[in-house]
């Protein structure tokens, strides 16, 4: 923690000096040598692990609505953050937050603070460090992860004849956005609704699936810009293309309702689900897709030698597939 | 990377995809398993070595002025972070970068990036990973560097006989913004002016004193508040207090020219010159003092057991100070 006013020190250290802990597997020892309260955070790794890390930005108007509670808005932000630990296949340690704000609002910080602690100590990761600035409201959080050494998932190993699979349902966060943006959600919500919202403010970025992803999964990514957008990301990285069954694309009775028609074109193109998508060998999946690990893991389709994306239809019709979304043909 | 639209990538690849270079120590072994492109980049540290890390915003209007070229602010801003390396007698070996801009102009980003570079350069340090968003121009830096593990500097070491030490002339970059904010620096400069103006946009952070600190200095801090409010960190962290005397604050010949009787002021209480102050044994500074290394060092000080910071005046008189600010009593 730098640069800023004894006041301001005095806020920070009052709600961000003891946000979550550490999971058990550390309990023998902390990788965490030193946390908040000098120039830098020091971390120690266990022998033969590497570290994971990742920033993330979210900017008021931009990434969220202006109106979120602090509350939501903690949650949501480490949460986004948490997923691309999910998506290598890492365990979460620490994390640091660089906050910027337009005024020291103790109410505000004290809902944000709690967000931040829920999920924190949720998904078992520590704050470490951070920067607390005036300013427009931007909130960058970098997580931190381990991963036993060469065992991280990249983006690059997905080979033709793999499976693809999605965890949970897509485009609920989408649809939600949907509703913000014409607030048709302030007055009357139906359940569906309701259950959309909670989609979005409080995604459950899926931990615990992607460490056990990490001696299986041949590539993985978690859906952030869209399930096509997101898999395109893979395709280019692994020098691949893939094909898409409509059919097994999984999407949510509550969208289905919400949504109509609309479902499917939000579930291949809105992001902010933060799934996990995942390519593994045939073989792993036969061996996985009746475990209790599987149980909301999708087997959407294959990974090709041909470049590009395909869906075919529930008419058994093939179409071209841009990744920047779904057209209608 | 995530979370941005494909034209934003583009732009992101071509300026921010090979920043920076790693140095010689690391000529066998690169402790960078991945950098940018992924989910997350994964770092794999040297057997018995630690990772320090810091996170630093800056803030356009707030941190820096707005019509900051971009050329320097990409060199302030990583400087910035670096120095909180230094403090910790860290090695760089590489940061992550979060950049929240109004739109994506090539020529800034450019100018941004070669600023970027030429730290990262100097510095040898990497850029491996960050996001970019749309929203008021912040930037975000986390820094990461090595120390042998138990050999990072902290705050807290500090002890009644150690003698305080600071690196370079402080209150230079504290005068540049006097001028700045009064828009004097805009029509004629003098050469005292240039000097103060570029202590003040490019920072020289103190990464090889810091590491040479390691196995000697008890307690550092960056002077990034001013360094009395920097010191206080130090004697609050080490329940201890400091001795200054007047006569050996270091201040610049330019400083003195430009600002008369404020330049002490500003060398006390001034922010932004990234120098060095910490603490040793009395012992190791004679040992010290006449090397190399110490060229730039002055010994201005020494830490008491008594709480509280006070000032040997050039009369001998002793004064309190408070960690806000010298005041003239």
């Amino acid at each position: 923690m730098s640069s800023h006013s004894t006041d301001e020190f005095s806020l920070i250290t009052r709600f961000f000096s003891d946000i979550g802990k550490l999971g058990e597997s550390f309990a023998e020892k902390s990788p965490i040598t030193l946390g908040i309260g000098d120039d830098c955070a020091v971390l120690q790794l266990p022998v033969n692990q590497e570290l994971c890390l990742s920033i993330d930005t979210l900017v008021s108007g931009v990434h969220f609505p202006e109106d979120i509670s602090s509350y939501s808005l903690g949650c949501r932000s480490l949460a986004v953050s948490l997923s691309d630990l999910a998506a290598m296949g890492a365990e979460p340690v620490a994390f640091t937050l660089a906050l910027t704000l337009p005024d020291s609002n103790a109410e505000w910080l004290k809902g944000f603070s709690q967000g931040l602690s829920q999920v924190a100590n949720q998904y078992d990761i520590r704050l470490i460090g951070g920067d607390t600035t005036k300013g427009p409201l931007t909130i960058s959080i970098q997580v931190h992860g381990l991963v036993p050494a060469g065992k991280a998932i990249k983006r690059s190993g997905a080979r033709p004849g793999d499976i693809i699979c999605v965890s949970g349902t897509l485009g609920d966060a989408g649809g939600a956005l949907d509703f913000l943006h014409l607030a048709r959600a302030s007055s009357e919500q139906s359940d569906s609704v309701q259950y959309l919202l909670g989609r979005y403010f409080y995604p459950q970025p899926k931990v615990v699936l992607g460490q056990m992803l990490r001696d299986v999964a041949t590539a993985a990514i978690d859906i952030s810009d869209g399930l096509l957008a997101d898999y395109n990301h893979i395709a280019r990285a692994s020098g691949v293309g893939g094909v898409f069954y409509e059919s097994n694309i999984p999407i949510s009775n509550e969208l289905n309702l919400e949504m109509g028609e609309n479902a499917l074109s939000l579930a291949l193109s809105a992001g902010d689900d933060y799934e996990l998508c995942f390519c593994l060998s045939e073989s792993a999946y036969l061996n996985l897709k009746d475990s209790a690990a599987f149980k909301s893991v999708r087997n959407i389709g294959f990974v090709t030698e041909d470049l590009g994306l395909r869906m075919i239809g529930g008419d058994g019709v093939e179409h071209v597939l841009s990744p920047k979304g779904y057209r209608h043909f």
